[in-house]
């Protein structure tokens, strides 16, 4: 009986949780900011592939980064050295960013006068997937070292996002990654994906990605 | 081939952990069995840091692996190669084991003719932290191509563990990745810290990491 409460008080969190997000599309849309949220392991490179496409896309558009991390500031700096807007968020010890949490970022950020928001959430693959931020598109990072096979392990993440971003193409000689054989494991998880393998740290796929961006944009 | 176990375990909230945890340590004391709790992001090399450390000590002393995934049995397979007997975990979306799910995987594991047993934790540097499974040691991977940042992201792992192994450093010329900037911000933290780059790829350090498991052991 105690599991079945906790179970129903999980499910009105998540329930409040979408009504906060539903909100938070609604204010988005009126201020004609487009919110992306930013999913991925530790280390494999989200802060430095939106560094990337702040680079290739600042002259175009007016890009800000929520950053959200368990403690420091590391991401934030990085990101200001871009001259894009910033604010850092910190969960202290928490795994995920939920809709209000993530609210608070946008609330923080001011974002009348910008076009392109991305929300960099907590660097785990699991605890994130579950909470709608309020951002109208989800996309994921995978990194080549961490490897082919993290869609069999994780795959509710893979079978979420509608952007999946495979970085460090640059080192792919030196590690055993299929990329045919990670886009049928992510295909079989979510056939519509759209999957875009770059180098952050050598520009290479930069430009579809960014390609990608701007259409969702003129698309929205 | 042995059939493979593989059991689906949800968090019992309702248990003191900690007490939990020290009967794990009193009963492995009893059976003479030494359990290190492993912790790293995703793909960082965990399976294939054990594998390594298996195929070194097989002849000397048995060992065991504790698989935990969200979903699947790709890790346990991996271990099963090795001859060393394993079990498979599922959390279903729980992102860390507790001492009531470890002990579940040792009591599913049978452990009184092992001496050492690895619980391969839920790949995340967050979750995982905050919770005594009844370890003797914990151990975290980080791996070259994740940063040299990440003590400053995630500094709770760095200051809990005995033990940090430094992987994939085959590949370190391809990264920014500044092993004495790690060591000195990993210190700051932690300054009885043991620290053993290694590659489980190559096998370059690995030496020095059974060495290190060996004394572990004779020590206890």
């Amino acid at each position: 009986m105690k599991e079945l409460k906790v179970f129903k008080i999980q499910k009105n969190i998540h329930e409040d949780n979408t009504k906060v997000a539903n909100e938070t599309r609604k204010f988005l849309k009126q201020q004609d900011t487009y919110l992306i949220n930013v999913m991925s392991s530790p280390g494999s490179g989200k802060t430095s592939t939106l560094v990337s496409i702040i680079k290739a896309l600042k002259d175009k558009i007016q890009i800000g980064v929520i950053e959200a991390d368990i403690e420091s500031d590391v991401d934030a700096r990085t990101i200001q050295k871009t001259g894009a807007k910033v604010v850092q968020m910190n969960t202290e010890g928490l795994c995920h960013l939920d809709a209000t949490m993530a609210r608070t970022g946008i609330d923080q950020l001011e974002v009348s006068d910008l076009d392109l928001v991305f929300l960099e959430n907590i660097g785990n693959l699991i605890c994130p997937v579950g909470y709608d931020t309020g951002a109208m598109k989800n996309m994921a990072i995978l990194s080549v070292p961490e490897g082919d096979d993290k869609p069999l392990k994780y795959p509710k993440i893979f079978g979420k996002v509608e952007l999946l971003v495979i970085n460090k193409i640059d080192v792919i000689e030196h590690f055993d990654f299929d990329m045919g054989l990670l886009e049928e494991r992510v295909r079989k998880l979510n056939k519509d994906i759209k999957i875009i393998p770059i180098s952050a740290k050598t520009g290479e796929g930069v430009a579809a990605l960014t390609d990608w961006m701007m259409d969702t944009l003129i698309r929205r």
